[in-house]
């Protein structure tokens, strides 16, 4: 039933990421229109063949430990393999290390297409990909040469271990520890121990080795977030030629049991039990945490795109039951034969909606994988403005991600409590992606705060400037725009920090109205000159519905926006509880 | 944990219903200030007493049909029965069959605590409610006699069967059979033959008889929705003496596997399948459609009453839960300590507008039941005021229950995620309130087809004029009134059936939040002259986040509410699916 959205990629990925320009320089010319086609075309087929059909029995009967080992359902295995063996892992990672060395909005299409197919099981990648950027930028040549040609083929996989029971927005908290080895084979590495809760994908076999990336203190450290160090530590050890050798000191001790995305084991992990736990410290000492902010930022865009891919699965699932289900005849027809309940007005209000969020976070999606791309290629007005737009794609997307996975659920009625359609999957899935990475409210904060003063403060008025400019007569989303710019200007300005704060997700989601809008009206200019006649017929419509319906809603966000934090201080937090 | 919310249901109750001034005729005298209280205290107790602790145990083992018999986790027998002793089910029935023939809005606020304490548990006696309404405005004489005293006491329960596969919010597609007995004991009765579907504890062996009502159709019926007529049919006979005979040819044949409610048995019921299923005409052949609609309006209130409940749940588990958790410093503040997280400004925006919305939400609520029991009294203004209040009671207070309950989770962050915390339960559980009863697109409909004409339209503008009449120098609040009064005329005077349909869902919204913010500010009014010392401190914070925040996001979907329906037929139903 779920068909890649291959034609609204490729829209995206031309209009909003400039894959053609990015094609031109030297370093992704590998990503000329063919190549790119074909790798969208490619990646799609695979996903809906070989990874969507999973989707139902992963979430069915899940990750499991048993005798300490992770098991998933029959068929993961497997798939994981010909994903691999086909080279998707690869895609956009660095070529001196066996990667294609494609675009970063290429990777995203991979990703996008494999989440759609398979939200759970696409964390798998997802993750291993953070672990890869993080060695790739912190690690040393010998670390890069022995982890990453593995893990970027994906016979490998990686994790992030960062979350404590004490430390989860505030990783400053963190007690895990790390202390020198002196002697014995392992001089010169790290006895590690501690234990670490919310770790996806943090073990299973369908990789052959696992490679933890896990922040930890050293002896002499610095009390809070100064005193973090990045370590590697493999599941397996790995001999210097690269072959495996025995366990390594650390299991999964516990899964979570969750709300959705039960096919990803989410594991408490414990290293060190018998003290012979040994990684290898990454990068500078007490430097860990500056380590994982320069990978954030990819690990964030893909959380965001996630709302996209669940979007698009329950769009296309409340799409496909609107039109088989066949009750009451249109109101008002002189026809009083019952209708498939797409034709009623409220129910094509829903469909649209669903759609034009969903394309607009895509859109908004790749215009910064796009500006990534460019930061990439030397540009800094391109990589600040990538900056900028991170917070609000995580955030925008991925609540948008939870409210199209609700509105499929409306579409199917009674059908849609039941489990058995797949709609309540997509609203339980869907409910992760707002929390983890940064939940919308650190996006949001990061936003009003150190995206704000990006290039004291231009970075984020260019954008908006931007907008007005180009939106000719487009009146909300002119209103829109300037009402972002003036509301940042203010916060920069004249506001306090709880004032900021206060307005922040508001104020977030505002912004990513204004910026998805905008791309949304640039992928209708392109359509109407003829750049993708596949979508000729809805993309005005969808477009129309953004404009003129979600960018008036985003502006009743504005007296929420620039409130003030004084009513929240109102009342005594003990006032609340009672 | 959980305390019941008696102060501000006690505020709502006088403010919102006018319950004194109720207490002033002679029908409702009994609902005296003090008698008022010590219900609205009792029942708050005994539901967070004996029926709170089972809701945990409600989700994860859930109803179960073992042997053709539907059991409930261990307690809740006990808990049935001492609910049915205490006499609590019958506040709001009619005195004449036992009931104490209390005012409606009391008979809210019994379901209030229930359902705030146990939501799934509560649709046991919201389910018996209903059957005693269509028995006691349909039955004969006999009928009422036979069966109303026992489902009053709630030594019997009730149940609705509506619901076939192919006939969800089409009922008049329906096709279970009704053939006449004419001989034998049972003649004058008739045999019921058909399959119904979501028949909310439709079996269960915490009564000692279930009471269903059936819809079916008479062999010279009509098509359509004037062919249908209305049936009880007993899951045990009752002799006219009101003793128990054997069992009735039908049973429950599955329960769903359903996203939420799990200790609500959602059943598949079979009816006749030995050809032996007898039941009773109730009401006239063939007006059985009508006879559920009387009913549906205090339905469907109970419903919208299921939104303020799980909102009630979820905003005390997260007050409580951020109250407790420790994490980060305060952004900006010279103490670098970490401090609990309702102290940071995007967490306190959260749990206040989670407060605002639920307490917004209750006041629509007990306005709504008072102008019902202003109904019975007589008032033909009110009873139309409150047939208009009803669809944005049931559609918004449920939409709000659903982002209460995503926000809970949001609070929690990854504990909210995992099951073990309960905020999951609650965004699972309140998924379902939106699409019961009439989903949440055909309450819009009912708004803006049949009430938008009650009294030639005078019915809704009347609603409108009064709030700006009475809202004094609040100018949101104004605006919006304004809004929806014009949009009302609009809809009356020029808009297609399309068009209205089209803006139908976003103008109940709207007037929704204008109706709850003008009775939250009456609220805030009477707090301020001294009403509620207990809730001095938060209902001014509350009401004006409500006003300031809530009420200005309102107006943002003026736009798609009178949008017109063009943009949503611009593109054939094929190409959505493209």
């Amino acid at each position: 039933m779920y068909r890649p959205a291959t034609a609204d990629q490729l829209l995206a990925l031309k209009v909003c990421a400039g894959i053609e320009e990015l094609a031109g320089s030297e370093r992704f010319a590998a990503a000329e229109p063919e190549m790119a086609e074909a790798i969208v075309e490619g990646i799609g087929q695979f996903a809906a063949g070989e990874w969507a059909p999973l989707n139902r029995v992963g979430d069915l009967e899940g990750a499991k430990l048993q005798n300490g080992n992770v098991t998933l359902p029959d068929g993961f295995a497997q798939a994981y393999r010909n994903y691999v063996e086909q080279g998707w892992n690869s895609m956009a990672a660095p070529a001196e290390h066996g990667g294609q060395g494609l675009p970063f909005a290429l990777g995203c299409n991979v990703l996008e297409n494999l989440g759609t197919a398979n939200f759970a099981f696409n964390l798998l990648p997802m993750l291993t990909t953070g672990a890869i950027d993080a060695i790739e930028q912190h690690g040393s040549a010998a670390q890069k040469a022995l982890y990453l040609p593995k893990m970027i083929s994906g016979e490998w996989s990686g994790t992030m271990n960062l979350t404590e029971p004490q430390a989860g927005s505030d990783l400053g908290a963190l007690r895990t520890t790390a202390v020198p080895v002196t002697e014995g084979e392992h001089a010169g590495k790290y006895r590690i121990a501690g234990t670490k809760i919310f770790i996806t994908w943090g073990d299973h076999e369908l990789a052959a080795n696992v490679i933890h990336l896990v922040l930890a203190r050293l002896p002499d450290a610095p009390k809070g977030s100064r005193g973090i160090s990045l370590f590697v530590v493999p599941k397996y050890h790995v001999h210097a030629d690269g072959t495996l050798g025995g366990r390594n000191d650390l299991r999964a001790v516990s899964l979570e049991h969750k709300l959705g995305i039960h096919a990803s084991p989410t594991c408490v992990m414990s290293f060190g039990d018998g003290g012979e736990c040994v990684g290898e410290l990454v990068g500078a000492p007490h430097r860990g945490l500056m380590a994982m902010f320069t990978m954030m930022n990819n690990a964030r865009i893909n959380v965001g795109n996630q709302g996209v891919q669940i979007g698009e699965r329950a769009t296309q699932a409340a799409v496909a039951y609107a039109m088989e289900r066949v009750q009451s005849a249109r109101a008002g027809s002189p026809d009083k034969s019952a209708v498939p309940i797409i034709e009623h007005p409220d129910v094509r209000r829903m469909l649209l909606r669903m759609k034009a969020l969903t394309e607009g976070a895509r859109a908004l999606l790749y215009y910064t994988a796009g500006q990534v791309d460019r930061g990439t290629l030397g540009d800094a007005a391109a990589a600040a403005r990538g900056e900028c737009l991170v917070p609000m794609l995580k955030a925008w997307g991925t609540d948008i991600g939870v409210e199209v996975a609700s509105l499929g659920v409306q579409v199917h009625g009674g059908m849609g409590f039941v489990e058995e359609t797949g709609a309540a999957q997509h609203y339980r899935d869907a409910r992760i992606a707002p929390i983890y990475e940064g939940t919308n409210g650190i996006q949001a904060a990061d936003l009003v705060t150190r995206k704000l003063g990006l290039e004291n403060g231009a970075a984020l008025d260019a954008l908006f400037a931007d907008i007005v400019r180009d939106c000719g007569e487009e009146a909300a989303l002119t209103e829109l725009s300037d009402t972002c710019r003036e509301i940042a200007r203010w916060m920069r300005e004249d506001a306090s920090i709880d004032d900021r704060l206060a307005g922040s997700v508001p104020f977030t989601s505002m912004a990513a109205v204004a910026v998805a809008g905008w791309q949304m009206l640039r992928q209708a200019r392109a359509v109407e000159a003829g750049a993708a006649p596949a979508l000729a017929v809805t993309k005005p419509v969808t477009v129309g519905y953004f404009l003129r319906r979600v960018v008036p809603e985003a502006l009743g966000l504005a007296a929420s926006a620039r409130g003030g934090a004084d009513l929240l201080y109102a009342v005594p937090a003990e006032a609340l509880a009672g």
